[in-house]
């Protein structure tokens, strides 16, 4: 892509100044439209040192409302941000619907700064390809421009920015040897340009030599594109049936139908007493240990309403040195978590390397209440296991060990509970209109399960049933079934 | 404090058995009440290495609902957090209304764990005390607890940390050397102690020999506060008169009333032209030497409807390099903002050290719109003009350059803009409803205006008035009153 580039293309000055006296207001109508029509836009641009990023964005913003985007500056990552999945610090970025996020530099740059091993590579592209696409289902545009000058042209920039005792400091060392290599570095990105050009986030390769030439090759793709994505968003998305699709290179394993649990599984005080004296212990040290090692330990349970979740995780967290986990209970998405990809705000909360991160309720709400409330378009719904599963598997790799428990309990079970609470005064907050609503849909709900079970029980991170009808058995399996995990891990 | 405290304390197993059976369950119903009040809480633990902050943070969150607490353990600053206000990545994490974050160290580790230049730790001391005065005056609960230890006892306790395999780690030499300068270290303490030591966030100083003991004490004291804070707030808060108190300490400088100002001043179309490419041009090169002394630019806009703050603010952020600045609308505050001190968004916008941030409206909100439409009480508002002028001054001091830019226009060329906005299909979105009804107490807002430049224009911060009818006198005014200020500083 980049070496078909014609390097000699100019723009002369009035047909320049022609095109952009059309395109500079038809950018700020659009970026309004964009706005009114909850669009989330990322623009990013790549491109060789000297090719003029940081120029092309300065340009196009002069056009936009302030009001209406961010623009990033990529760096290294910060100590903290290395001890997250490499792309966290970008999902963390992503541009609620209506906003624009301008990178000069992206993820991209993580690939191409330092050298990585051939499979690392791989996988993170693997990786950028299936996070794009996730946010293009989303219905986020995004455009990507690689701005692209020859070795000869390079040369003459850096030298004339090394000249001048304003800008000297931007040039580098690194620079210049990289300039040497101008050739083998061509190789590299047109190789990742061919790899993640996909039609959700295809790549435009930029001749960048005449700077009038980049702007309004920038500009008037910037425009075409938005009007298309504009287009498509007022005719609407089709209505679909149920039918999730989950990529084949997922290993799915079998598992227990929730209707086929013995929830009579159950332990006696004494036991328990003893029994969790006995694995608290052990999961306190087994949690100094994975911090020494660095593994980060994300815990998810979901379960039927009053299964017993904050029970189960007390006992869990009890057992831990609190500067070491986080308990993270997911409700209902605040304002600004609705106008983000759904699993925005579970890049946020993933805990650093060494540290657990327990989900009291997680992102299979998507699944679940979203699915069976009618939250969320069917035709997303259907996305949703697969996307999950990329996600986890994202985790994994990073190499965290992921636990799912599912706390199971009958309906005769939850009823008790219920009135329980109902006529306990001190639990009565624990118990809502809406948990007696849900319980009127509990056959939905285990239909959800069952789907979910079926299309998200991965081999790298298989679902936990725990028979849940005697608390204490649940709390007693669910930390065995810890520690016999991260055992083996270590 | 310290040295008097009794180190022989203890308590025998079985009243300390009999009191947490009673303090467990009361902690937890507290805990839910503060949530139902909306009162946010900060713990805070600090003591000499392994007297037990970890183990009184642990004990203390097993009887907490998961749901309503963040537990932060302080570690030294990130690169990127080095280049904020020493206070800032305290400050973005406080609760929100009803929730409690529980520090394993927190602000005042930023005081000691480093040795500070007399004059430094002096001014520390100062923020720090106006700082919980803020976070007090707003609402929020300050516990603070210190754990102090016999230099026999942690000699003892380093020792056995060292000695166990799996918390070797933990020790480091620091603390061996530390422990050979226990008295030294005390008598550093006692003063910040006793320097911190306020009305609205008071001291607890702990004797930490004995686990049972050091739980009786701090869990019943923080029993004991809570269930002040809450009979507190019930209470409510009284009524007050417009009477607004600033820290004689801040000197103000006298101003030009806005009725005064000559609004008639204006520049024509080709003047403008050339000096405004001429302004851009130097704006941009102070911009690069900002960035390489590493000076953060602070620019707020107010002003009234219409006076052009966008096309202003515009103006500079062409002559700026993109990834230089940010500029930060400020709308309605969101539902997560408004469960939050009023600053606490701001310090959160703040500017990197060699970064401009653009506010386009302000902390200053507080005392004009809030105060005019009554959406914060009389009492708060009085206290608003001396928060932000210790806000400012904390900004100042860390190393910025603050402009206050107040855009003036009359009433008739309000209602020209008004109109033509009306008038204009791409200028519609400009103006509401609410825009007019603002017009309607255009005597109030005056008012507001002039009893802020009254209160707030420091002399560390002053006030620039910009005659704004019109707009190319008011663009040309900024930049110059920009660029000459910041010549200065360089």
């Amino acid at each position: 892509m980049l070496k078909e580039l014609d390097l000699g293309m100019r723009m002369p000055k009035e047909e320049y100044g022609a095109l952009m006296e059309e395109l500079k207001p038809r950018l700020a109508q659009l970026q309004q439209e964009i706005i009114r029509e909850k669009i989330p836009v990322v623009i990013l641009f790549e491109g060789l040192s000297a090719a003029g990023k940081g120029e092309i964005t300065n340009s196009l913003i002069v056009g936009f409302d302030a009001r209406g985007f961010t623009v990033y500056n990529t760096r290294p990552p910060e100590p903290s941000e290395r001890r997250l999945p490499w792309l966290a610090r970008f999902a963390e970025k992503m541009p609620s619907r209506g906003r624009m996020a301008i990178f000069d530099r992206a993820w991209y740059s993580a690939l191409s700064v330092e050298p990585l091993p051939k499979e690392e590579l791989k996988q993170r592209l693997r990786e950028v390809n299936r996070f794009e696409r996730q946010l293009a289902d989303d219905g986020c545009l995004i455009l990507k421009y690689f701005l692209y000058i020859s070795k000869k042209e390079q040369r003459k920039r850096l030298e004339a920015l090394e000249r001048a005792k304003s800008t000297a400091w931007r040039v580098t060392k690194e620079d210049f040897k990289n300039l040497n290599r101008h050739g083998e570095i061509t190789d590299f990105f047109d190789s990742m340009i061919e790899k993640t050009n996909s039609p959700y986030a295809s790549w435009n390769a930029v001749a960048a030599t005449d700077k009038r030439y980049v702007r309004a090759a920038v500009f008037s793709s910037i425009a075409e594109n938005l009007e298309k994505a504009l287009a498509k968003k007022r005719e609407g998305a089709p209505k679909a049936a149920f039918a999730p699709k989950v990529d084949p290179c997922f290993r799915l394993l079998p598992h227990t139908g929730i209707g086929e649990l013995d929830l009579k599984k159950s332990v006696d005080e004494e036991e328990y007493r003893e029994r969790l004296k006995e694995y608290q212990d052990k999961l306190f040290k087994l949690q100094n240990k994975l911090y020494l090692k660095k593994i980060p330990v994300i815990v998810a349970y979901e379960g039927n309403d009053a299964a017993g979740k904050g029970g189960n995780i007390k006992r869990v967290a009890e057992a831990l040195d609190a500067r070491g986990y986080a308990v993270t209970p997911i409700a209902a998405p605040t304002p600004d978590e609705l106008q983000h990809q759904y699993l925005w705000r579970f890049w946020r909360a993933l805990p650093r390397t060494g540290h657990f991160a327990i989900f009291d309720r997680t992102w299979y709400g998507r699944v679940l209440v979203e699915r069976v409330e009618g939250l969320t378009s069917t035709a997303r719904v259907n996305q949703a296991y697969n996307e999950i599963n990329e996600f986890e598997s994202m985790l994994v790799r990073w190499g965290a060990v992921i636990f799912k428990f599912w706390l199971a309990i009958d309906k005769d079970e939850q009823l008790r509970r219920f009135e329980d609470r109902q006529n306990t005064p001190e639990k009565q907050w624990k118990i809502t209109e809406e948990d007696w609503r849900n319980r009127e849909k509990w056959d939905a709900y285990a239909q959800a399960v069952d789907d979910m079970f079926r299309y998200t029980n991965t081999d790298f991170a298989p679902w936990v049933a725990v028979e849940s009808n005697c608390k204490r058995y649940a709390r007693l399996k669910t930390l065995e079934t810890m520690i016999e995990t991260l055992q083996n891990r270590l």
